[in-house]
């Protein structure tokens, strides 16, 4: 009995679901609560703090802790620097490269490339386009208006990607010490992005493929936090979808309570499924409070490093200055390539979603067929799949696939305080055949791990 | 007399070759050491007052400040959002766009990138290198190696430009409050990455186109900052070179206090007359003292985003990582490009070369022409003329020039204290007849400042 009860407060609490340095009740109290015998819960209480979950100090309570060796947040999430032939990697979720549009995009911008050439005062001969080449910031605001989202082009600045999006957004907008509220998961480089910039983090759960928009508002109006950082288009790594009523409330008590709202729209054109989507968060907004962030390097390319800011044009001014410090303009040829993509979208992107949803659906079919215990979401967009494991046991199987060729972040990482143990990101970028190949790997990585643990067992 | 003793302590003052907060003798002391009456003393300090240049307190003493208006520290140094018609461009240091090489290289880059593209575990499919393409890194690391300095491609991570190597510096190597000593005057987008780092800064002066080295190893030796920031070969603004004895002295004294050399080589390869360079600073390195930057954004093209930096593996694996919260990697076509130009630069270089000593003579001839008493530097490399005025007017030049449609950064930008009200960088990166005509604006400009300041003491 207290070793059953022990593993659910274990499970809940290593899932992000019991929040850590929480106070539990008392022994007595709690054994009175649940109708068990106190010594039942003594004996829980013992469990937990052998397996590091909890630290009482007598007379004065019980918390809530996490083990030092689950909280591995610094592990990096970024590729290597060179790439291990043989090794399946699950790390990263990028898209595998369009071929054939990268080819015409760039072959494009080549021949385009005169009047950019130009040694005429006219032009920016000069290269330095701190905000975006014009055409570029035209095409994405037409996109933007396009989906329901009037803009112009003085609204828009061209960032080195969407990463380099949120890094100069946390250093504008943050000043040390200040409140952030993220999701729990969220994007781990964002996180980073935030965390540099000293913000304090507040995260908000999204479970089981949705958000909990009473938390969300309760948030904002009790903690009031100065910005808030959300994916809600095909969220990163859920794939869930933030629907059109929740998103009105989201922006009325940002409004309210003068919460600035990051959307992170990096996978909103992965529409996998082709189902009708919401309006962008920044149709609602009447007062400024939504700042928009995308990108191309999901969608055709990685290599091809352009993501952009929709704000105000004050904000893309001070953003322009601001970025003198930081990396004074972005790659004008990849400008123009993403102009070529964005104008002919229509065009490109089926063929794109027909492969992505084809990779999603043989991924999901090897996880049925070699993990069949797991419980994956079946995301209607983005690039991978939120699974849920057997058991607590994130960190253990990324350590255990190294060891069978396969690189993974483990799900803590994807949370603030080395929760998630129980869950884990599976990109869907890889060739069907690699992603097969990688379950299998996993399935056996998995059994050593239950085997190890067997074996201590019987020890 | 008084007047003209104050206006060679003013003028000290504003060229910064007196310090600001300097304390100064008493009027007595003053007059004794002069052989000046003790009244002359008297209404000379007056003077200094009436125009904010001193702050005297009965009984204390005097010193030294600057008045509010003349810290213009925050004007941007960074091209227009949009360039305007008419309007030249005298603010932004970069070459103009070498159409041929760069059409060249870029269709070499897209006629190349098949490998690139392919969705093959060995290679990167991805797109994302944190440290660069192998290819480049090995191309700049054959570079300094024929240049004096052997080099791995592991020693190189190649970054978003120039700015985003000092950037990505200035987070990892700068911890708050710790002390960086830069030159003055330097490159202010630089001062600024080390200022946002929250560096107290120190300066050592470059003056008359030469460093004081006894002065640089003396701040080594009694200041011990963590990291000194230089930019020797053709330094800017004022093109000056190292010789090759100062360079092995700041060596032995950095290694000596622990001090990191962090040298800014993005000019080294403009050597428009061709002479011997000394080694790079790099070559007399033999404890990783030496951090080593460069660029080809200053060469063929501003709108090619590629820079890197040269320092041990080990830093450049943990930059790889710092990247990942600031952009993730750089742009692989801009990359394969700059591949192109590096490996064909004995061949590319020269014509290069040709136009722009050709630009800065023609600077040089239009300044002779037009404002024979400026004092201009002729410097042997690099992209600019730092020229002496005729008296501290730096700032109020630019206000003029501005309204004589010609675009300007005042000299004290380039320092770190409002000083350098004396000087003014002037970039020969524009046509020859640009440049000639937008000299005529400024001495046209400057004869408005001269008319308003008499009128003002005539009245």
């Amino acid at each position: 009995m207290h070793e059953r009860l022990a593993s659910i407060l274990g499970s809940l609490l290593l899932d992000g679901r019991l929040p850590i340095h929480a106070r539990l009740p008392s022994e007595r109290s709690l054994a009175e609560q649940l109708r068990v015998s106190r010594a039942t819960v003594a004996n829980t209480y013992e469990n937990l703090r052998g397996e590091g979950l909890l630290v009482s100090r007598p007379g004065a309570g019980n918390w809530t802790t996490l083990p030092a060796r689950r909280n591995r947040g610094a592990a990096p999430l970024a590729p290597g620097i060179r790439s291990e032939p043989g090794v399946l990697d699950l790390a990263i979720a990028v898209p595998p490269p369009a071929l054939e549009v990268v080819t015409a995009a760039f072959g494009w911008a080549v021949a385009n490339l005169g009047p950019e050439l130009a040694e005429d005062q006219r032009l920016n001969g000069h290269g330095y386009h701190p905000a975006g080449i014009p055409q570029l910031r035209e095409a994405i605001a037409v996109r933007y208006t396009e989906r329901g989202a009037p803009t112009t082009p003085d609204q828009i600045m061209v960032t080195t990607g969407a990463q380099g999006a949120v890094h100069l957004l946390a250093r504008q907008l943050v000043t040390s010490g200040d409140l952030v509220m993220v999701e729990r998961p969220s994007y781990p480089n964002a996180i980073d992005a935030l965390r540099q910039a000293n913000a304090r983090l507040v995260s908000v759960s999204v479970s089981d493929g949705s958000w909990d928009i009473d938390q969300m508002t309760g948030v904002l109006a009790q903690a009031n936090p100065v910005l808030a950082y959300v994916i809600i288009d095909f969220h990163n790594p859920t794939g869930a979808v933030l629907p059109a009523g929740d998103r009105e409330a989201l922006v009325r008590e940002a409004t309210r309570r003068s919460t600035l709202l990051l959307v992170d729209e990096t996978h909103v054109e992965l529409n996998l499924d082709g189902a009708p989507m919401p309006p962008p968060l920044a149709a609602f907004d009447r007062r400024d409070r939504v700042i928009s962030i995308g990108s191309l390097s999901k969608v055709f390319w990685g290599g091809l490093r352009v993501g952009w800011i929709r704000a105000t044009p004050e904000l893309v001014r001070r953003l322009a200055l601001e970025r003198r410090s930081v990396d004074l303009a972005g790659s004008v040829v990849d400008q123009m390539a993403a102009t070529y993509m964005l104008t002919r979208l229509g065009e490109l992107l089926p063929g794109r979603l027909d492969v992505l949803a084809h990779r999603r659906d043989a991924l999901l079919a090897a996880l049925e067929k070699h993990l069949p215990s797991w419980s994956p979401t079946r995301p209607a967009g983005g690039l991978s799949v939120w699974a849920r494991l057997d058991r607590p046991m994130s960190t253990a199987l990324a350590d255990a696939a190294e060891r069978h060729a396969v690189r993974l972040v483990p799900g803590p990482r994807f949370g603030l305080d080395g929760t998630l143990e129980r869950f884990l990101r599976l990109p869907f970028a890889l060739r069907a055949e690699d992603l097969e190949r990688a379950v299998e790997r996993l399935a056996a990585a998995e059994r050593t791990i239950l085997t190890d643990a067997a074996l201590r067992r019987s020890a």
